[in-house]
């Protein structure tokens, strides 16, 4: 990786973008639920079941992703039943999908001499999925080709 | 996402690929660490200065990375010095850089309103970069083309 990133001391860690996802989801915990919203589980008891977290952590974890938009609540009434709420992914926690496809191929890899049981495959054409680096114009980007730089502002951004 | 997981019950969380990478590294602290390694820093005092934290915070989270295997040491001396060690990224630590780059992704696009201080562009033609769902044959995969599925095993793999 290269680029033009001195002085260093001008950085601080609330300015990288790393530390700041870090702050908003950055707990096991709250990947599993995310991870089982991805999987289309929707209501607390299932959470709960699916994550083999304990109910108090499922809730806490619910509240701090709705509290921080990843997930919205939708209210939903069985016959003879109260008013529960389910949850469901926002756009700004779908689109946490990278994160996780990317933990998951790192996993998967590392940490399974055999790989690990379950594996994410493209429904169309049967291929094993991966997060890859690629550039706007539509480049394979290699780790060496990375350039980090200051975001130039737009002039008229006042 | 769709996919032949019942049942559910069967799955544990020493299983999920997720998981465990967030078992070997799940800290802001290391993610910190690992994103300086990405931009070339090798030396227990830059480390520090560069992420603002504690010295045993930081060494702490060396010991662990070159533990896990992410990061590797390599002495080195400087004239009238004694030898210390520097740090150098492993295979295993280089590929975990899609989860940083996919964080980053989302830090800047969800977390700043007018995007992070710095960004991630191909050197060969400037254009942003960002961590991409693709298939083995080569297909974007969007988030509802994604499968998951049990991984068939090789039947010699006895």
């Amino acid at each position: 990786m290269t680029g033009e990133l001195e002085p260093r001391s001008s950085w601080t860690v609330g300015e990288c973008p790393i530390a700041r996802t870090f702050e908003v989801i950055g707990t096991k915990t709250s990947y599993l639920i995310m991870r089982e919203a991805f999987y289309g589980t929707s209501r607390f008891e299932e959470f709960v079941e699916r994550t083999g977290m304990s109910e108090p952590v499922a809730a806490a974890r619910l509240r701090e992703l709705t509290d921080e938009g990843l997930l919205e609540k939708i209210p939903y009434q069985e016959p003879g039943q109260r008013t529960r709420n389910a949850y469901r992914l926002t756009e700004k926690g779908s689109d946490l999908l990278p994160v996780l496809v990317a933990m998951m191929n790192w996993g998967d890899r590392w940490l399974f001499p055999h790989g690990a049981r379950v594996e994410l495959r493209h429904a169309d054409c049967g291929q094993p999925v991966h997060a890859e680096l690629r550039c706007e114009a539509g480049h394979d980007v290699g780790r060496d080709q990375l350039q980090l730089s200051r975001r130039k502002r737009a002039a008229s951004a006042a």
